[in-house]
Parts: structure tokens; C-alpha cells; sequence
């Protein structure tokens, strides 16, 4: 029989949107035994990890949990618990991420109608609100930072225009939940969807989310508890279509995330300790402190880059902080670039996605990857590999801007 | 700033049916610096995978990989992806998760047809068959091992007859799969699910599916590349109606999973490291060997409780060899028994469901947690708690029973 090798991954050094490096502590929880899914023990681990949620979305909501499954698997079951077929959802797309809402939302079976805005730029809030008025959609959902472009949208005047129209509002804001600040309850939004993988440095496997009772009302409006588990007299309490999916259905999550603990999966429990760790974590760093080092090293690695002659993408006024997007020069192959670093130096940093595929990189400063040891390596490693593709650059230039900035200079 | 305290989870001996205790080496492989998920080095490690679960499922299927989810997010994809609305699925139901199959499919828009057996037994095969050829549905889907009920069912001839038929055979093996027989191949199972809690001894998290080029065609047939993906003529290629979740496509999944790497989820890295390890183990063991460690400590187990007058519950022709189902003695309670097995001697078993609720206690040998250490120390504390609980009982019997059977008595 074929032998496969003893795990032993190398280290890198990720500086991708994602998913980026684990914080050693995290690393560890994951290999503490498990216990079991209805143990004392792990059930207070579970809603120890509800309270941390509830402060890093800065929301007084009462659900705030993860649900299980990569990041998407949590912006599915929130429109898909919170969109019935023939639902209006209005779509502001700036970026891949906006079409993926558009697909689950399609799926779920809503009519949808989308607004577009060229790569690189996000809407005017009236932009936003002027659609919503006149489509008087059920739902608006849209992308808070997209990393497909590195823009960030702002929300709050969207937000509050939503909560005057009656208008439930979903931010996926999986790029920016603990890296950039994302204020659920001053933002007036009702679903909020985060990701671990990014500014969470916590490994892919949980998506947290946080709604409010406008929220909560509608998706116990269509709740049906399974077959195998519910009495006779729960059968059929409701007019509306149930939620198509049993897996990703809030109301029966929120069921086994409440005291009653409804059997309905079986928690993750290793990942559920990573996520536990990484709260524990963000919160001992504090939030607004964190945000802070995420601005410190982005503005380093952008005074790397432009000392380097590189020239940065899209519109600087809405630039996501922990990401960063670089125009690929003329004449330079970017995956070759890409490969020298990661082969070579063991950095990774990300292509892009459609129109934006072969003309920009993109390096993500997120979470434990976000430090000077990593932006100081990258921007040495990235002046090593532009001049080995013949790219003019003033050697050294990248690595004195860089010091400059985290000297204070 | 309410402080959360370090992680220090308990040790337990798991003898539920799930989750059970993790193998010391799985938890060290979580425990390993995540890779990014296009990095060569990754994409190798999940083929290894693929490859290994191959032989886990005894199938020379192409696909073979875990989605990412806990097991019912492999069933769900699995249904989703095969069952169009409108299409007939007979589901022949035994105890709980019979029901959870009627739920996803019912869910799926499925015509359903239930057959029904008493909680405790199984069906005949000529049973399901008759049903078969009389309903003609599209799908037949079966849970091969019932948890709730400890209960194994035959699906040898269930699976010819489906396969002479023309209907695609899905089973649900989450709790069978790396303890008892699963023959995809020589069964002709068009799609099975396992679980990796169970059996396999890695935490919950993912969900390991197989199919074949049968079920293959179904899927492709209803595929479509998602928005910010692909490209106009890919845009409307199908007559079918698509399937309605994103997260749980299968055509997308394995898209994913193949050479192309299609972008669709960020895998779960630690999850996978779980898995890839935990399948090493698995085949180093051997799966015949394996099978018959299950058995061997099933015997000690039966051995000790029957020595100790307890009552196994369910017809024993068709009984789970990981998983035993004991009559709670009347006047005892049940829960007040787990509880003091959990707080005094840190031992989780199970209850049950439904009509079985208060009535059966259910005690998992599975994987990691099926070890003499393990057989002996519940015996053990089991009796002492049962006496504590004013149980009659001839005491020192049951491990003078299970050592015989380990001794070769």
C-alpha cells in the first residue's frame, strides 16, 4: 500500500486576503481533546464564544454565533433564512463578492435586482438608497470590504435609510470583521456575516453571524423543526415557504445555540476552541487598538510599494486597509512573480479574479499576518524578485520607506 | 473587560455515538501552521486525501472528498444536488435520521415516499424493494447505520435492485463508515456520506462523500458556474433547475476538487490536516483489522453489561457492532445516571430520541474511543453508579466478563 508522509507543512509567510496565518495560540486550542457537544463544560465554551461575538460585532443582539462552515456557508444561511422565493433583494455590486450575494440570493429564489459600480470604486450612499426607494426591496445585502478590488463601502447612511424603509439590510463583511471597524447595531444593520480566515487569523472553518430581532422575526416566521424531533403539533405552524435549507436554517441553529440546545448538528468542537482563542485574543488586544496596528503596517506597506515605483489600484478614497492592491507592471509576468516569492522566499501573496485577473496583485495585511516582521520581509523579498524580471526600481528604497514609517519618520 | 480563562478543557472517556475521543495524533495535526489553499503543497495534501478516502469507501469512484460541514451538510449536499423538485424519493425509515433524510429531501422539493419500520429493527431487503419498483422514484436514500436506535441494516441486495432499476442509491454511513463494512462498490451505492466524529475519530467539522459517474451525471446535468466566475456562455447551459443551495453544490465542489481548482470555498487547512491524518491512521490500521477491533470490544462490552443484568434493547440480528443500546431498568433514572458517570468518573454516554427518549442509554465503541482502557473503565464505574442508584446487581460480574472475553475465555 502507498505510504503518505508525516504532516509536516512548510511555514509560510501569508500575505493573501486570505486565509492568512494562525496565531500560535489558536494553533494550540485546536489540539486540546475535545469533549463532548452536550458536556457542561463545552456548552459554556459555547456561549462564552457568543459573548465574545456579540463585542467584536458591537452589537447588543442576543444571537451571535457561528455557523458551521466556511465563510459563504454563513451568508447563505442568512439569506437563505431570510429570503423567501419571490422576495425583492437589491444587490450594490462593486466586486466578485457582490456577485456571489447575487448568486446564493438568485438561489434562494428572490427576484433580484443588481447595481453595478466599476471595479476599483464603491457607491455614493444615495446611489444606494435612491434604488432601494424605488425597487422597495425586501432585503438590501452588499459587501462591506471586497477583497476582490480592495474597496471598502461605507454603510451607515445605507444602513439608517434601510431601517426608515422598513428594509432589512445584510452586510457581508467576512473581510473586515476584526481588522476594520464594523458597527452593527450604529450602522443599523440586521444580518451581519463574518469570516475567521482573515482578521480573526483563525483557520477557515466558521462563519460567525449576528442578527437582530427584526431579523429573528422573520426567519421564526418560516421555522419548521425537523422531522425525527418535532411533535405533531409543530408540523405545520407556518403560511410562509420553509427555509429550503436544513443545514444552514437559522431558526433551528439558534434553537441548539439557545439553553434548549435542540440537537441539530454536532458542534465543530476543535474549531469551535480556535474561534474561542481568537476572540480571547482580539479582545485582549482590543478592538480599536487593533484596528490602529492594521492602519500602522498598511501605511508601511504602502510606502514600501511606492518607494519601490509600484503604483497602487483603484480609488484611494475607499481603500480597504488590509488589503492591498498593486497594478502589475507592463512587461512583468505576474505569477511568475507570484511563484519566485512563494518558492523562493515562502510568501505567498493573490492574483485577482475576472477583469482584474493578470493585472493586479493583491497582499493582504490581516490579523496575525499583519506585523512588521511580514511587511518587512515581503517588501526585501518583492524588490528581490521585480529586479530578477528586470523591473527599474531604486534598490533598497522600499525597505528605508517602510522602516521610516515604524520609526516614527 | 470580563475575562475569559485559558482553555483547559477536561479529559473524558467518550462513549457516546458521537463525537468520541480524538486520536492524539489528529489533534497534533491540527495543531500544525496552516498552508494557503492554492499552495502547491496544500492542493497535494488534499489529493492525498481524495486518494485515501477512496479506500475508505472501497470504491473506485473519481470523487471522493469531504465537504465542508459536519455530516449533515454531506447529506444535505449529497440530496440537493441529486434530487431536481418534482423528483420521486422513497425513503425507508427506522429511527431518527431516516427522518432527517425525509426533512432534506422534503426540503429539496422532492416528491417523498416513506416506508416505515419499527423503531428496534430494520427493514427486509425484499421490503425496500417492493416499495421500489412500486413507487419508481428517482432516489432511494437510507441511513445504513441508525444511531438512535443502534440498528444496521443489510443494503447488498437493496443496492442491486436499485442499480437494475435505474434508481440512484444514496446511503447515509456517517456512523458506520471506519468502524463497520461500507462496500460502495459492491453494493452499488451511487452516493454515500460518512461522518468523521464517529468512526473515523477526528472532530466534527467535515463531511467525507462519495459518488459515481451515475450520480456524476445527475449533477452536471443541473451545474452552473457561479456569477463572478463564469463567463457569459457558461451563463444558462441547463434545462434543469439548478441546485438551490451554493455552499452544497456538488458541481462546484468538485470543480474545486479538481485540477482546476475552480475558486469556490476556502478549504478548511486544519479540518483537512484533521482528516488526512486521521485517514493514515485508518489504513494503517487496515479497515478488515479495524472492523475487527470494533467487534472484539463490542464483545467485552455485551459480555460486561449482560454479566452485570443489564437489558440490551433492539432486535440483535441487526444490531450496530459500535454502537449498544441498553434498556434503562425500570425505577432508575436514566439521566441522573449519565450525570453521575459524567461528574464523578468523567464517562459520557448517550439517550436517545423521540419514542426511545428516557427509555434506552447508548453507548458508543467507536475509533479512538474503542479500547479495552476504555471498555473496562465504563464497566467499571457503570456498576458503581448503578449500585449508588439502588440497582440490583451481582458486583465484580462484569469485568470478570469483559476480561474473559479479552483474555481469550
Amino acid at each position: 500500500m502507498k505510504r503518505y508522509a508525516d504532516l509536516s507543512p512548510s511555514q509560510r509567510t501569508i500575505m493573501t486576503p486570505g486565509p492568512v496565518e494562525v496565531d500560535p495560540r489558536v494553533l494550540r486550542a485546536m489540539s486540546y481533546p475535545i469533549l463532548g457537544q452536550f458536556d457542561p463544560e463545552f456548552t459554556r465554551l459555547m456561549n462564552e464564544t457568543m459573548e465574545m461575538l456579540r463585542l467584536l460585532f458591537r452589537t447588543g443582539n442576543r444571537w451571535a454565533y457561528p455557523v458551521d462552515g466556511t465563510s459563504r456557508s454563513g451568508i447563505e444561511a442568512v439569506l437563505a433564512s431570510l429570503i423567501e422565493p419571490g422576495d425583492r433583494v437589491l444587490i450594490p455590486i462593486y466586486g466578485r463578492f457582490g456577485h456571489l450575494l447575487h448568486e446564493i440570493a438568485d438561489r434562494c429564489g428572490a427576484v433580484v435586482r443588481v447595481i453595478e459600480k466599476e471595479w476599483g470604486t464603491v457607491f455614493e450612499p444615495e446611489e444606494v438608497i435612491g434604488a432601494m426607494k424605488s425597487f422597495k426591496p425586501h432585503v438590501v445585502a452588499m459587501v462591506h470590504g471586497e477583497t476582490s478590488t480592495g474597496r471598502i463601502q461605507p454603510l451607515a447612511e445605507i444602513g439608517k435609510a434601510c431601517r426608515d424603509e422598513g428594509v432589512l439590510f445584510v452586510v457581508d463583511a467576512v473581510a473586515t470583521i476584526g481588522g476594520v471597524p464594523v458597527e452593527t447595531d450604529n450602522w443599523y444593520i440586521d444580518a451581519v456575516i463574518g469570516g475567521t480566515q482573515k482578521c480573526l487569523s483563525v483557520p477557515s472553518g466558521m462563519a460567525p453571524v449576528t442578527y437582530n430581532e427584526r431579523a429573528e422575526r422573520k426567519v421564526l416566521a418560516r421555522k419548521r423543526v425537523e422531522r425525527g424531533l418535532r411533535s405533531m403539533a409543530e408540523a405545520e405552524l407556518s403560511d410562509l415557504r420553509p427555509i429550503q435549507s436544513n443545514y444552514l436554517d437559522l431558526s433551528q441553529l439558534q434553537d441548539y445555540w439557545s439553553p434548549d440546545r435542540l440537537n441539530h448538528h454536532t458542534e465543530m468542537t476543535s474549531m469551535l476552541y480556535a474561534l474561542r482563542e481568537g476572540l480571547r485574543i482580539v479582545l485582549e488586544e482590543g478592538l480599536d487598538n487593533r484596528f490602529a496596528r492594521h492602519k500602522l503596517h498598511e501605511s508601511a506597506l504602502i510606502a514600501g510599494l511606492e518607494a519601490m515605483g509600484m503604483t497602487l489600484y483603484g480609488d484611494m478614497k475607499c481603500k480597504m486597509p488590509v488589503v492591498t492592491c498593486v497594478t502589475i507592471p507592463g512587461n512583468i509576468d505576474g505569477e511568475s512573480v507570484r511563484s519566485m516569492l512563494l518558492h523562493r522566499f515562502g510568501i505567498e501573496i493573490a492574483s485577482s479574479f475576472g477583469p482584474l485577473k493578470g493585472k493586479i496583485w493583491r497582499i493582504g495585511t490581516m490579523g496575525y499576518s499583519c506585523r512588521e516582521r511580514n511587511v518587512l520581509h515581503l517588501l526585501g523579498a518583492f524588490e528581490a524578485v521585480l529586479q530578477r524580471h528586470r523591473f527599474k526600481l531604486s534598490a533598497g528604497a522600499a525597505l528605508q520607506a517602510a522602516l521610516d514609517v515604524y520609526e516614527g519618520g
